[in-house]
């Protein structure tokens, strides 16, 4: 620990999308990097926020009734137990920070549930 | 909740240094901007580590036996307990993300203890 994390320097290291790779924790938190592209699937944390960091690109996120779309240095906080549906429609480089744990795709499951606790 | 927060546009509303505002929280943690310049004091947080993004200009932070500088871009964790002492010597942007109750200056005091739990 103690060492500088270079955001842009970690996302060199992998080009999956939608697999959250882990760069560091704060006490029982995780932050994470994650590329995204295309439309991920409908799901929940039902013990947990999640934060969603835009480092480089445009996401958006569908909720129930409405969508959002955020830029580069733009941030969101999802609630705990809303129905959400992240979605690119080039790559975008997003940080994520929530409770270590944590399963990308709630319990939905799916092809695109991503191994869990994978450090970079 | 659920509305997208521009990070820059959240650091248009204040000026003073060393004085973090609270801009979201996920579960029990603060997102919280500051801007720094100049020398903070020696302090350490006992029950917590920290979380330092920069988001523009360049930082660094001395601990006992070192110090390192941190650019746009870039992350640090503190650990809980760790003295440190952040420092800038231009005006300089950063996130700062640690459980709600965190004091600026952990219990060392002084003129840069600023008010806690302060929202933008």
């Amino acid at each position: 620990m103690n060492k500088p994390i270079n955001l842009q320097s970690k996302f060199e290291l992998f080009n999956e999308h939608w697999s959250p790779k882990v760069i560091a924790e704060l006490n029982d938190y995780q932050f994470k990097l994650v590329k995204i592209k295309g439309q991920f699937t409908w799901h929940e944390h039902k013990e947990t926020d999640e934060v969603f960091l835009v480092i480089e690109g445009f996401m958006g996120i569908e909720f129930k009734d409405f969508k959002v779309t955020l830029k580069e240095g733009e941030m969101i906080v999802v609630k705990k137990g809303e129905q959400h549906k992240p979605f690119a429609f080039e790559e975008c480089k997003v940080l994520i920070i929530e409770p270590r744990g944590v399963i990308n795709t709630g319990d939905t499951g799916g092809d695109l549930t991503s191994e869990n606790d994978v450090w970079i």
